[in-house]
C-alpha cells in the first residue's frame, strides 16, 4: 500500500493536520500517514514548492503527497492530482507543484495533471476554507486504496506555475538571492554548482559578509565563522559554523547574494 | 485494529509524546498512534477540549482517543475512560472531554464512562506526574488489544464538566467571545449561524474594528482585509485575509465579540 | 518488525526528517517509524543525550533508535551503531549515546559499538552535511529489514562520551546543576533521590529562590508557588505549579542548584 505524505502550512496546534489524518483513516485504515512538515509560513507558496520538491524523490515510487498551502481556498483555483514520474501529487493548482515539475522536466519525467472535479470522492460537506480535509486528503486516501487518478478528475495542461526567482548573470559573475531560511539559520540560495567556475577562486558576498571560497563541511571552520558551500541538496549554503547565519547578518529569504569567479 | 489519538500540552521537545508512543508500541507493537497536536496551551483544559470536540468526529468508529492536559496530575481527580458515541476516550477527569460530552449530549449519542482504578493495566511503577506514560497510554493500548473498558474501571456517572462559554442576548444580537485563536490569526467565537437572522444584514464588532456582513471564503477580498465567515468548524470566525487577525487587532481569547442583526 | 525511531536537532519546517522518513520507507515501506523529538536545540549534544536516554527505556526490545545532533557531520567523527541491551542507536559518534552507556553501565546490560564503514548500505550518494538521510537512516532500514549489525560496521570499543556534569558534595549537602528545562518551564537538575538524607527536611537554594521540602505532586500547593519534586523520570524537579519556574525565576540551562538536608 502506498505512504501518503503531508506538507501544510498549518502549523501544529488546532488538529488541522489531525483532522486530515482522521479523514484519511476513515477512507483506509491501514494507509502510513507521513509528515513532511506542517510549518510552511502561512501562505507561502513558494516555501511549500521548494520544500516539497526537496523532499519528494527520497520517497518511493507510489507515494501520494498531499500539498496544501492555500491561500486561494474556496476560490476559482482547482483542486489538483497531477502524476508526476511515478508518484502522485494533490493540492490546490496554485503553483505550489512548480518545483518537482521543473525537477520532472530537467529529468525527461512523464506528468498528467487532472482537475478533481467529482465530488463523489470528497466529504459529503464541503466547506469553502478547508479544502485540505474535504477534498484533497479523501481523494489521497481513495487513490491509496486503488480508485484510478483518473476518475477522480479531468485531465488538464496547463497547472499553475508560480514563478521561481532565477540568478542573472553579472560582469564579474552572479546575483542570486537567499529563497529560503532553514531550522539552523543557514541560507539556502539558487545559486548552485553550475555558477562555479573550474579552477577558480569563488567570492560570495551576502549583506555586509564576504566569504572566500567554499567548505566541503562545517567542522572545517571554527564555531562562529561563515562558510559558503554545496548543500545536501546541491545548493549554495551560507552558514555560521555551530550559529545562525541569519541571525549573525541579520537576512532573510529574497536577500541578494552576488557570486564572483575570480 | 482501531486507531490511537495522542493530543496533549506536552510540547514536541523533551520526548514526553515520544515516551507515551514507547509505552503503547511495547504493548502492542502494530498498533497505529496518529497525534492531534501536542501544542495545547499548558494547562488550557477548554483549548483541548475545544480541539478535541473539533477534531475526533472526522475519526473512523472504534478510534480510541488519549488526551491529557491534566494541571491536577497526581491529586484527587480520576483517570477516567468513556465510551461516547463509538468512540472511547481516555485521560483525566477535569472537564478535557467537556465538549465531546456537549457534542453527544445534541447528537442523542450514548455515553458510558469508567473510573480507570485498575492498576494491573498500568505501568508497574505509576509516578505523581506522569499519568499519561503511567496509566493512560497503557490503558489505550490494552483497550486497543480488546481488553474490554469494563475490565479496566468502575462505571461512574459524573464526569468533570467545564464551564464553556455562551454567547448571551443583546438588545441588538448577541455578545459572544473568541474561544480560541488558530495557527494563522483567526479568531474562533463560541458565535455561529444560529446567533444570525435570515435576511438581516450582521455587522460584527471585535476590539476597535467593525466588520459588516459574512464572506463565503477568504477569497473575496483583498489581502489584509479583515472578514467574518462560518469557518470549516461551523463557528463564527474573524479573519485577516493572508494575515493575522489576532495581530492585527491586538486580541485573543476571550475578547468580547458583538453581533448585531441589522 | 521492529519500530525506528527518530530524535534530532532538525526541527520541523524543513522537511529533513520528512526525507529521512523517505529514505527508510523507500528501503522497508511497512515499518512503523516514531518521532521522539526533532526539537533538541541546534548542536546540542548534552541536551540529545539526556532526552534519548530518558526515551529509550520505553520502548520495545529490538526498537531501532536513529539519534542525529551532529555539529561533526563531515568530518573525521565516525558514523556508529550500537547495540545496548536489548535495543539498537544510530548515530554519529561524537557522546550523543553517553547518558544511555551509563544507563547500560549501571544496570549492567551488554554493548557493543561498530563504526559503520561499509558505504553498500547506504545511499549512493553520501552528502558531506546530512548523514541523517545519507547513513543513519538507510542503514536504520536495513536493520530492520534484517540485516545484522555486523555486516554494517566493524566493531569498536571507544565509543566517544561527554562529561555528563554530576553535583559536588558541599559542607552542607550538594551543589548541582539544571540539566534541561523543559516545555513547560520545569527545571530538571541532576541531583536525585540519592542525594537526600531520611528523616532531613531537604532545602534547595536556585537562583533567588528558596523552596523547604519536598511536594509529591504539583497539586499539593496553589498555582504560582514554586515546588521541588522528584520528577516522572527519577530526578530532582524545581517547578511553579500552573507556571513556569524557568520564567519565574530567570535560569536555565546550568544554573547552579544548592541542596541542604537539615
Amino acid at each position: 500500500m502506498p505512504v501518503i505524505t503531508l506538507l501544510t502550512d498549518f502549523g501544529f496546534k488546532d488538529g488541522f493536520t489531525g483532522v486530515m489524518r482522521g479523514v484519511i483513516l476513515t477512507i483506509l485504515p491501514e494507509v502510513q500517514i507521513v509528515d513532511i512538515t506542517h510549518a510552511i509560513s502561512p501562505q507561502n507558496i513558494l516555501e511549500g514548492s521548494l520544500v516539497l520538491a526537496n523532499t519528494a524523490p527520497y520517497f518511493p515510487p507510489g507515494t501520494i503527497h498531499v500539498a496544501v498551502v492555500d491561500p486561494g481556498v474556496g476560490t476559482a483555483r482547482r483542486p489538483m492530482a497531477a502524476r508526476i514520474g511515478e508518484q502522485y501529487f494533490i493540492g490546490p493548482d496554485n503553483g505550489l507543484f512548480t518545483g518537482v515539475i521543473e525537477a520532472a522536466e530537467k529529468a525527461g519525467d512523464s506528468m498528467t495533471f487532472y482537475h478533481l472535479n467529482k465530488p463523489e470522492y470528497w466529504l459529503k460537506e464541503v466547506s469553502r476554507s478547508f479544502h485540505g480535509r474535504d477534498i484533497f486528503a479523501p481523494v489521497a486516501a481513495h487513490l491509496a486504496a486503488g480508485v484510478p487518478v483518473e476518475k477522480m478528475g479531468e485531465p488538464v495542461t496547463d497547472p499553475a506555475r508560480i514563478m521561481i526567482p532565477r540568478p542573472e548573470a553579472t560582469i564579474e559573475g552572479w546575483a542570486g538571492q537567499v529563497l529560503a531560511v532553514d531550522h539552523f539559520g543557514n541560507l539556502l540560495t539558487n545559486l548552485g554548482p553550475e555558477h562555479l567556475s573550474a579552477n577558480k577562486r569563488v567570492v560570495i558576498k551576502v549583506g555586509e559578509a564576504r566569504i572566500d571560497g567554499l567548505v566541503e563541511t562545517f567542522g572545517e571552520r571554527e564555531p562562529g565563522s561563515l562558510v559558503a558551500m554545496i548543500d545536501s541538496s546541491g545548493v549554495l549554503e551560507i552558514a555560521e559554523v555551530n550559529g545562525s547565519a541569519a541571525e549573525k547578518l541579520k537576512v532573510g529569504s529574497g536577500t541578494s547574494v552576488f557570486l564572483k569567479n575570480c
